[in-house]
């Protein structure tokens, strides 16, 4: 399970009587913690955002969460910023393939818990400094190693796409693929059913397959310097 | 842009006046295919589905829709089908590693126009008969490629989790991080941003993320197969 670390939104409905409370104490009862996790919440609930939506579920107004977070865009960008407190610093220390390892593993953890989220934060361009900082001291650690400077972005995007495909994964049913179960009959596919039940299943396939894929890519990114090596 | 081949639904809602058409006439105007054009168009436009809006979106009632498609999980299946067919047969007459490279170019491309699908469809499982089917025809390939059967599955889900996220890619902006433009200090990202000046953008960064990453992962897996064969 991932762990995010927003507070939950549900005592922010709790609201004390306005003539209780001076005005300003009223205003800080919404706060950057709470709409970033009824954001979250609509998210991994409904597979959207809306400012509507969200303003309904906070008790509160779109305006209410404009003085804190200046829109839509603002709020995915915290919350990809939430998640890479989760992700944690980059291994700097550890060799390129190493550091990758640890820091995707990690990565992966850290999205699997929001699925719906992963292509809202795909689909808009990274701008929260921390995130952006990570992904400089990734640049540093392949540059180290030895990739070229005009593909490491390509690589930051193979292994962005790899670890968030993988993070999707962790969120399928234990049977991804239905057993066939004939009636009498011959199975329609009998080499997949037999290829099923020789496999793990649920989080032990997702994990085994995970492992297996980052070591492949990374044999192959290792390939890959090897062979620019030799032509250079 | 994905081809998938669902008829649109705007037609439906032009229903004759009930009293100059027959009963059964009348039915059959809500088609398999205007829920599927609709559904999607659901998905597409607001990353959710549910047969209530489904309904609304028809000008119609669920227990229309279920007269055609028996709930939500199915209409999924569907629409994975369609999918499927645009993805088009397995090249299974040719070596693992081609078949499996051209296979995969067409499923991102199947899947790159809707990027909110992916969450659903990863998020259940595949009954569809023709795409276990076409997951069968893989097993085959990679069975005759000398894989091992208690890791096919394992392959199957790094291929496909490979490929969701690189569909997931094909939707994100051009500028997937964004360029540091500081005012007269330096960057706090200079390596990322040189290595964002030198890379190509867009649609051209994710195809050739994506070129790179499958000759990488096919590599890896090369390398897999040979280790074993040396253990073996």
């Amino acid at each position: 399970m991932g762990s995010i670390t927003v507070k939950g939104c549900d005592d922010v409905n709790v609201v004390p009587d306005p003539d209780d409370v001076p005005k300003r104490r009223r205003r800080r009862l919404l706060s950057v913690d709470a709409i970033l996790g009824a954001a979250l919440a609509l998210v991994d609930e409904n597979g959207r955002l809306t400012m509507t939506e969200l303003a309904t579920r906070l008790g509160s107004s779109a305006s209410s969460i404009y003085h804190h977070l200046p829109g839509r865009d603002a709020i995915l960008e915290a919350l990809r910023d939430r998640l890479g407190q989760d992700i944690g610093p980059i291994p700097v220390d550890q060799p390129w393939d190493a550091g990758l390892a640890t820091w995707l593993r990690r990565y992966r953890d850290a999205f699997a818990a929001h699925p719906n989220l992963i292509p809202m934060l795909t689909g808009q361009t990274i701008t929260d400094p921390a995130v952006l900082a990570s992904y400089e001291q990734v640049t540093g650690m392949l540059l180290r190693g030895g990739f070229a400077e005009d593909e490491v972005v390509l690589w930051l995007s193979v292994v962005d796409n790899f670890t968030l495909g993988s993070a999707l994964d962790l969120a399928a049913p234990d049977d991804v693929w239905l057993p066939s179960a004939p009636a009498g009959g011959a199975s329609p596919t009998p080499r997949m059913d037999a290829a099923v039940r020789a496999a793990p299943r649920g989080r032990e396939r997702a994990d085994a397959a995970f492992e297996l894929g980052l070591t492949a890519l990374v044999a192959g990114m290792r390939a890959h310097l090897d062979a620019a090596a030799d032509n250079g």
